[in-house]
C-alpha cells in the first residue's frame, strides 16, 4: 500500500513534489489543495483531484502526509502550524532567523494533534544543514562555509521585478572562485558577504524606462544587493525567455578542520550540488522526508522535527538489508 | 559528566580516536586495552591506564563505550561480537562482502547484553555510505560512483610488503581525472575498475633483490593490482621516510540523477573528502558515533546499528536548540 501524499498549493515547488512522487513507487499523489478556484488548476497527474483549501479537513483521514508548497515569507508561518494539528506535514521553511519561532509553533500544533511535522526540508536548509551538522560533529575544531550558485535566486529576481520600469528579471548568485579556492586550501579565511558571492542580473526594462535609474536602484538595494558586487545586463524579453528560462541552482558546503595531538593535520569536507532544476530537486527531498514522516508517525512519534532528528534509513524506500548490502 | 571511552588496541586508528577524544570536552579516555604487555605500551594521554585485554571485563561498569581499534580481516569479526554483549561498542568493519554476517553476529550479542553496537563507522564505510544512501533516497533514478584517493591504501601497501625482497612500500590509489569529469558531466558512464583508478607504488627493495621480479609480482597480483594500471617506483628507504611518511587519503562519492516529468533535468551531488590523516579522520568519526551510542543506550535502545539508523543530532555535543540555531 502506498503512502498517500497531499500537496498544498501548486507553484514551482509543488510541481517538483508532484514529479518526484512519480519517481517513487511507494508514494502516491492523493490530492492537490489550492486557494484558487480548483477548476482553474490543471495538474500533471491524471485522475488526482484538485480540492479547495477550505475543504482540506475533509481529507484528514484520506492522506498520510501533507506537503506544504507555499513560501516562507507569508504562507508557511501560518499554514504549517495550522495544519500540523491535523496532518503529518513537511515544509521547506527557509527564513533562518525565524526557525526557532516556527519550530515552537509547529511543535505545539503537531503534539496537540499527535502528528509528525518536519520543517525546513530541501537543500538549504535541508541537505546542506545535514552536511554542516554532521561535519561539525566529526571535525569539532574548524569552520564551515556555504557558497550558493551559480544559480537563480527567486527572491532576488522578485526584488528586481518590484522596481518601477522593470518588466521581468533573473538574478544569478555566483560564488567567487578565488574565495572558494582559499577555503579549499584549508586556510580558514574570514570573509565579508562581498568577498564570497557576486550578483549577476538580467533585466527586461519597460519601453522608455530609465535604465540608469533602474541599475542604480538595483545596486543600492539594501540586504539584497548593496553588500555585493552586482552586474546589471539589460536584455530583451526574447533573450530572457531563450537564455534564462530554467531554474538551475546549486552550491556547496565546505568544512575545514584540524585533528592530531598538535592539530597538525588538515581535513576538508566538501558537499557540492549542481541542480538543473531547483524546485524539482527540493521537491525530491520533500518527497523523501514525507516517507520518513509517515513511518515515524506509524511508529507513534509526534511533534516537530528537522533533518537533524531523523535517521537516514527512514528516507529510503529500500529495506535495511538492501541498504546495508548495497549502499553501506 | 563526560562519556567514558575505552579503546581496544593501540595502532594508528586507536591513536586517531585518542586524539579525537581530546577535541571533544564531553568525551574522556578511560582506558586503553591491549593484547601486548601493558607496560610496553606508551599512550599519549597522561594518567590513563593501559590494561591487559584479558582484564577488560573488570571495566564493564567503568566505561560507557568501547571503541574497537582492530582490523577487519581478523580482529573485528571476533572482537566486536565478543564484546558487544558487555559494552556499547563502535567498530570500523569495512569488508563489504561480509557486513551482513558481521551485523547478524554483533546484533545477537548486543541484544543479549542489552547494549548498543554501531558497526562499519568511518568514512568508507561511514560518511560515504551516508551520502550514497541519502542521495539514493533523494534521487532514486540515477547512479552513484565512489572514487578513492589520491591516498595511501594500507591494505595494498601491506600486500606489496609481503613480496619477497621488499623492505617497505607505500601504495597510492589515484582516481582517473577523465573518469571523474565524465561522471560530473552527468553522462552516467559504465566503468571497469581499471577505468576509475590507477595504482601508484613506491617500493624499497632489499639490497640485491630482483627488482624486475618484484615489479612483475606487484603488477600481476590478483584482486589487488592485476585489474589496474599500476606504476612501480623503486626508491631508497630515506626517500620513503622523507616523502611518504604521512597517511593522507580521501575520495568522493558522486550521485548523478534525473528529475522531471520527462526526466529532463540532471542533478549532481558530490561529497568530497581531502584528509591529511586517514586514521585521525576515521578516529574522529568513531568518536562522534561513540557519543551517539552512549545516548542511544541511555534511551534504552539496543542491538546493532549502522550510520543509516542513527539520527544525525545524536552525533553532536551541541543541543537541539544550538543545532537549529546555527547549523540548520
Amino acid at each position: 500500500m502506498s503512502i498517500k501524499i497531499g500537496i498544498l498549493g501548486y507553484g514551482n515547488l509543488s510541481r517538483g513534489v508532484e514529479s518526484a512522487i512519480k519517481q517513487n513507487d511507494d508514494l502516491e499523489l492523493a490530492a492537490v489543495f489550492t486557494r484558487r478556484d480548483p477548476a482553474s488548476v490543471q495538474i500533471k497527474t491524471a485522475g488526482v483531484p484538485v480540492v479547495a483549501e477550505k475543504d482540506i479537513l475533509d481529507w484528514k483521514d484520506k492522506i498520510d502526509v501533507l506537503v506544504m508548497g507555499g513560501g516562507s515569507a507569508t504562507d508557511l508561518p501560518v499554514q504549517t502550524p495550522k495544519y500540523a494539528e491535523y496532518f503529518n506535514v513537511i515544509d521547506s521553511f527557509d527564513t533562518h532567523a525565524r526557525i526557532a519561532e516556527h519550530f515552537a509553533n509547529v511543535d505545539a500544533a503537531a503534539k496537540k494533534g499527535g502528528k509528525v511535522a518536519v520543517i525546513s526540508v530541501g537543500w538549504d536548509p535541508g541537505m546542506f544543514s545535514l552536511l554542516r551538522m554532521v561535519s561539525d560533529a566529526v571535525l569539532p575544531e574548524g569552520k564551515h562555509y556555504t557558497f550558493w550558485g551559480r544559480g537563480v535566486s527567486q527572491g532576488h529576481s522578485d526584488a528586481i521585478r518590484r522596481i518601477e520600469g522593470v518588466k521581468d528579471a533573473r538574478q544569478y548568485t555566483v560564488p567567487i572562485e578565488s574565495a572558494v579556492e582559499e577555503v579549499r586550501s584549508g586556510s580558514n579565511p574570514e570573509f565579508t558577504a562581498r568577498q564570497m558571492h557576486l550578483r549577476d542580473c538580467y533585466v527586461v526594462a519597460e519601453e522608455g524606462a530609465d535604465k540608469a535609474r533602474i541599475e542604480k536602484e538595483i545596486k543600492e538595494m539594501p540586504n539584497y544587493f548593496a553588500d555585493y558586487d552586482t552586474t546589471v545586463h539589460f536584455i530583451s524579453e526574447e533573450e530572457l525567455k531563450r537564455d534564462h528560462a530554467g531554474l538551475p541552482h546549486g552550491g556547496f558546503v565546505i568544512r575545514s578542520g584540524v585533528t592530531g595531538n598538535d592539530k597538525e593535520h588538515k581535513h576538508i569536507i566538501e558537499y557540492n550540488l549542481k541542480l538543473d532544476s531547483n524546485p524539482e530537486f527540493t521537491g525530491s527531498v520533500l518527497a523523501a522526508y514525507a516517507r520518513a514522516a509517515y513511518r515515524l508517525s506509524k511508529e507513534g512519534s509526534n511533534g516537530c522535527k528537522t533533518v537533524f532528528d531523523i535517521a537516514p534509513a527512514y528516507l529510503s524506500a529500500k529495506s535495511a538489508e538492501e541498504l546495508r548490502g548495497h549502499l553501506l
